[in-house]
Order: structure tokens, then C-alpha cells, then sequence
């Protein structure tokens, strides 16, 4: 990004100031757009407005591009007003899922030659304007959903935005983008949920064995169930195509393990437990690079000060670090610190930690 | 622990010198203790005493305390004959699966007085002797399993062992423990490995949409097929128990989902979301306590002593951390590191964080 030139000419409307809209305000305000704020409730708009995320509307203003950040299940009827309200504009929202709205829209026969949707793969735990930032979109994929009747510079004004809050753009068609979705994201969700709604009638015995891999694998299922519930019933096509598959995969690994000892039952074991090595392989590792790296993990002790004496060292020997991570010890006064390394400085930094005294595992 | 007396006397024979085998050794032997290895590969029981975790088997050897280490598939066969080669010893095994073993020992009718299963909660994505470590238990949960012919005597042997390698001991049934780990690990492991799996056939501009979401879910994916085979089919019956559950669960999304519309498809939506967050906060938090954290995120330069810098400074605030986790933008030249505070500092460390220059996610 340039620093003090604006690729977006004009003003730029945003209709509804949660999360994504106050953020997507901060970051063009902080750029020096015009930022026009709307939203059904005024002391939202009050309140994003004392935030710093743009200004209330006039009756007079006349955006280049109107970014919609509602909820799913109102988004359509927005699209529709905003496109009659503002038919020079351009508009996009962010809703994070794409056909459904879109099927509406043309079922409704609204011309939708200036609408192109889009969706900012960016989020935090807390919503509303109160959590909103600048920094939300920085290196995060913003899907763009283009089709035949987009005009170039139409595309041209959504990448803009894309770009000016720090995003990536991804091309996807609404269809590959709700599969998409579907698959790394919403389907993950119910499959967390669904597991740690087991856990909830367990003993106090059975959660006090509960180590890392439990926890991650439930760490989502803790999401927003309303927010959740409009999610997935706006994507529910392409969320039932894959759970689909998934249920008849829990059914077939479930008929092997009753009939253990079946012919064919361990091979079926073998390839559920091999094809999830494949499929967490696919995930992209950060920066988008294909690398392994090293784990280390090095014992401290649990007051303040450990770690970054840790980390202080680790700088001192110029060594980088990915996927840092700190845990406790379950009733022990220790805290264990595992990072990842580039495999070709792993063996030295072990030793160099151990000379200076760390207690590295191996 | 107390430093130097130790509460085990006399000599502690390890069978099988694997990871845990091996690091059962190094701990005893760092407290002073007699430990006896033996494997059925004799350069594994030399490597193993090269790394300092015992000595080889004599014939004059006449251990209190057996601890079997070997894989699942052979355990039951490794207790009977150690049994049978040490009469007045009590024996115990390391098998994460606790009642295929002792049924299948009844069957036989060997008397299992003597024999007191248990688990150690512990263990690490590499194996064998060389990944073995003195810490390894440290702090874990062990599982031991008494019945009521248990002698109290060699009840507390084997609770003597648990405690000298620093393990905090758990009382459990066979029945219990094996339901309790086919919940919070081996059913975690096939819905992670089942998940993972679908993606192994996703586009590639599919899965650049991943986040930290699927990530976390699928991470135990990569887990080794070889010995999750012999866990699971060792506990087939409570984990088709609870796969049923679970399965049936799925099947009840999947159809609400199909119908979304439908009355009371949106209640099974809420319920299994609403389910999930209840089992979720089951889990207990690190330390054993029940208390809520609050995350921070700071956004740093992807260079070394950045991280260092910041938990320095938040070591100079005198902070505590917990959970930390450094993530970094795709894309981008920035890592955030998220972490947790005690709620009753967050507010005051943002502003300090904040005033010393510090880009601070709010």
C-alpha cells in the first residue's frame, strides 16, 4: 500500500456498523475516504461515528461504493435497496455466504449489473463497533464474486476496497465460494459443536483427562449460536452436500470399529486415519509457503518474566519464530513453551538453549 | 516432591522402552532409583540405557514394581508372562486402553491380584526412546485402576510410581476410564481425521480460505495411523458407543439442515450449537481452575526480538500469561500474538501496552 494515496475516488457508503462495517470505516477513514454510515439503529451509527469509522448520512451524498454489513438474513432486501437508492454506485456486501442472496435478488428480477458480492475472511470472538479495527483485514482473503455482466471497472472499485484495508482479493463464482466456505468453515463448526455437545453430560473424571487435542478440536463449538444459526441455514445446500459425506464416512469407521475384527474393517480404520493426514496437509502453512518446521518445546517456570527471558534469548540468536505457543502444565507450577523453526537452524537452537541453561525436551 | 528420598524401594523393571517406557526410566532413575529395561529388541534396550533411563535385565533381578510398556496388541500376553517371571512383584501396564486387556487376562483365569492397570495421560507427536523425557509426566493426569481384590499395599506402589514421575493419580474403573478416554481422545480423533479428510479433495482456492477455526479442529489429524489403529480397535466398544451418539447427531443436523425451513428446524440448529458451548465449558481450564481469561491480541513486525520485546515489556508490567499464541497474517509481514489475562488486569495492560507504542487489537 502507498501511504497517503487513495486508490478509491469518492465517497464510500456502509450500510451497518458491526464488526465488519465500523471496521471496514476505520480503515478508509485512517486511508482519508469519505465515510458515509448507516445502519436501522441511530445510536449504532452514533456510536461507530464516535469511533472514528466515518460520518452520518446526508440526504445529499452520492457514494461511488456502498459496502452492506448486515446480517445474513436481511442482506438481500439491502442489496435491493441500496442498488434503487444509489443506481450509480457500486455495491458489495459482505455477507459470508453468496448464492443465497444473489438467487433472491434475481428471483426478484433486480438488475444487478452494478452488485458484486464479496467476503472478507475476517472475524474476532467479540462483535459489534466496540471490537472493530483497522487492522481486521490485514493479509486476511476478501473473496470477490464477479460474474459475465460485471463491468472491469465495477470489479475494479470492489478490488480497490479490497486492497485499501490491507486484504487479499481471491476471484471465486458465489458456488465455489459457499463450498468453500462449507467445507473450512461452517461444516468445521458443526463438527466441533457436535463434539463437544458430547462432552457435556460426561463425568468430572472423564474432563479432568482431557489434554490438548480435545481442546482444539472443541475450541469453536464456544462460537455465537445466533450468529451461527443464520450462517448456516443461508449456506445450508452446499453445508448438507458435504455433511453428507462426513455422516456417511462417521457411519462406515463406526461399522468397522462394532466389527473389528471383520475383514476389511482395519483397512477402513487405515484409510479414514491416512486420509486426514492427506487433508490437514492441504491446509496452507502461514505466509501461503509450503514448509515444514521443527517443533521445539522448552520448559519454564510459571511466574512472569520466564518467557520473555526466553524469547529475549532466542532473538539474541537471530532465530525467527512461527506458531508460538504457551501451555500449563495441569497442576504443576510449569509452563511449557512450544514454538515451530526452519528445520535448518532446529539442532543448533537446541543446543544453544541448553548451554544457556533451558530445559529443552528433545 | 521431596528432593532426595525416594518413596519407591527396590528395583523397578520397565518392559518395552518406547517413548513412555523409556521416560519412566529417566525419571526413576534421576530420583535414584533401581530400573531394570528390557524389550523384546535387545538395541533398543541399549539405546535406551545409553540415554540413561536403566540398566539391562540379570537373572538374580527381583523388582517390587513391573511397569509394562509395550504396544496395545501385545500388552495382555506382557502382564501374564511378567506375572508368572515375578510372583511377588506388583505389576502394572502403561496401555491407554484399560478393560480389553484385563477381560481378555480373565478369560485366561490368570490371577490378577497383583496386576493394577493404569494410563498416563501423557505424550508427544514423536516416539521412541530418543523422544524420551524426565518431564514427560510431569503434572499429567495417570489413571489407575483398582478393583476390590487390589491389596492396599500395591495399590500405593503404583500410586508411589505415579507421584515419584511427578503425575497427579486419578482412581478410575476400567469401564470408566475407557469411556472417559474414548470421549475426550480417541472419538476427538476420528471426528478431527474424518473432517480433515474431506478437505483432501477441496480446490486449492478453497482451502486459502482456512482459518484458525479448521485449523484447530483438524490439527490431531495428523496423528500416526499406525498406533491410532491399535487404540481404537482396543477400545471399539466405547467408541462406537459414542460414535453412535454422534453419528445420530449428525444425521439430526443434516436433516434439519436439509429442511431448513421446516418447523423446528432452526430449535435443532440452536440446540446443538447451544449444546456445544455447554460441553465446551466443561473442559477445565488450565491449573484446574475455573476461571475465565481475557484475550488480547498485539499485532508485531514478523522479524526476530519483536515477540521477545513485547513479553518483556509485559513482563516489566509484572503480567502473568497465559496461553499464548503467536499466529501470523497471511500474506503479510505482521504476527499477532494473542494471549490471556486475569480479567481484573486487561483493561489497564491495553492502555500500558498501548502507551508504550504497541498496536493493540481492542
Amino acid at each position: 500500500m502507498s501511504e497517503n494515496v487513495s486508490r478509491l475516488s469518492g465517497a464510500v457508503r456502509v450500510v451497518g456498523v458491526g464488526l465488519l462495517g465500523a471496521s471496514v470505516g476505520l480503515c478508509l477513514r485512517a486511508r482519508g475516504i469519505d465515510v458515509i454510515l448507516d445502519d436501522v439503529s441511530p445510536s449504532s451509527v452514533q456510536l461507530a461515528v464516535d469511533l472514528g469509522a466515518g460520518r452520518a448520512t446526508r440526504v445529499d451524498d452520492l457514494p461511488v461504493l456502498v459496502v452492506i454489513a448486515v446480517p445474513p438474513d436481511v442482506t438481500a432486501d439491502v442489496i435491493e435497496a441500496e442498488l434503487a437508492r444509489y443506481p450509480d454506485a457500486v455495491i458489495t456486501d459482505v455477507a459470508s455466504v453468496k448464492l443465497a442472496p444473489l438467487v433472491e435478488l434475481k428471483r426478484r428480477g433486480v438488475s444487478l449489473v452494478n452488485y458484486i458480492g464479496s467476503h472478507p475472511l475476517a472475524g474476532r470472538e467479540r462483535g459489534g463497533a466496540i471490537a472493530a479495527s483497522g487492522d481486521l483485514f490485514i493479509g486476511r482473503p476478501w473473496v470477490v464474486c464477479r460474474d459475465d455482466q460485471t463491468p472491469a471497472w465495477a470489479l475494479a472499485l470492489v478490488e480497490d476496497l479490497v486492497l485499501e484495508v490491507g486484504a487479499v482479493p481471491i476471484e471465486m463464482t458465489p458456488d465455489d465460494h459457499d463450498l468453500a466456505v462449507g467445507l473450512v468453515s461452517h461444516v468445521p463448526q458443526i463438527v466441533s459443536s457436535l463434539m463437544a455437545k458430547q462432552l457435556s453430560s460426561a463425568s468430572d473424571d472423564a474432563v479432568r483427562l482431557a489434554g490438548q487435542g480435545v481442546r482444539d478440536v472443541t475450541r469453536i463449538a464456544a462460537s455465537s449460536p445466533e450468529m451461527w444459526i443464520q450462517i448456516l441455514a443461508a449456506n445450508h445446500e452446499a453445508v448438507v452436500a458435504i455433511l453428507e459425506q462426513y455422516g456417511r464416512d462417521v457411519a462406515a469407521i463406526t461399522d468397522a470399529l462394532r466389527n473389528v475384527d471383520a475383514p476389511g474393517s482395519r483397512r477402513v480404520l487405515a484409510e479414514t486415519l491416512a486420509g486426514g493426514n492427506a487433508g490437514v496437509a492441504r491446509l496452507p502453512v502461514k505466509h501461503g509457503e509450503h514448509r515444514k518446521f521443527t517443533s521445539i518445546v522448552v520448559l519454564v517456570d510459571d511466574r512472569p518474566g520466564q518467557i520473555a527471558q526466553l524469547l529475549t534469548e532466542i532473538g539474541e540468536l537471530n532465530i525467527n519464530l512461527e506458531d508460538l505457543r504457551l501451555d500449563h502444565a495441569e497442576g504443576a507450577q510449569l509452563g511449557m513453551v512450544e514454538f515451530s523453526v526452519v528445520p535448518e537452524v532446529a539442532e543448533q537452537l537446541i543446543v544453544d538453549l541448553e548451554t544457556r541453561g533451558w530445559r529443552v525436551h528433545r
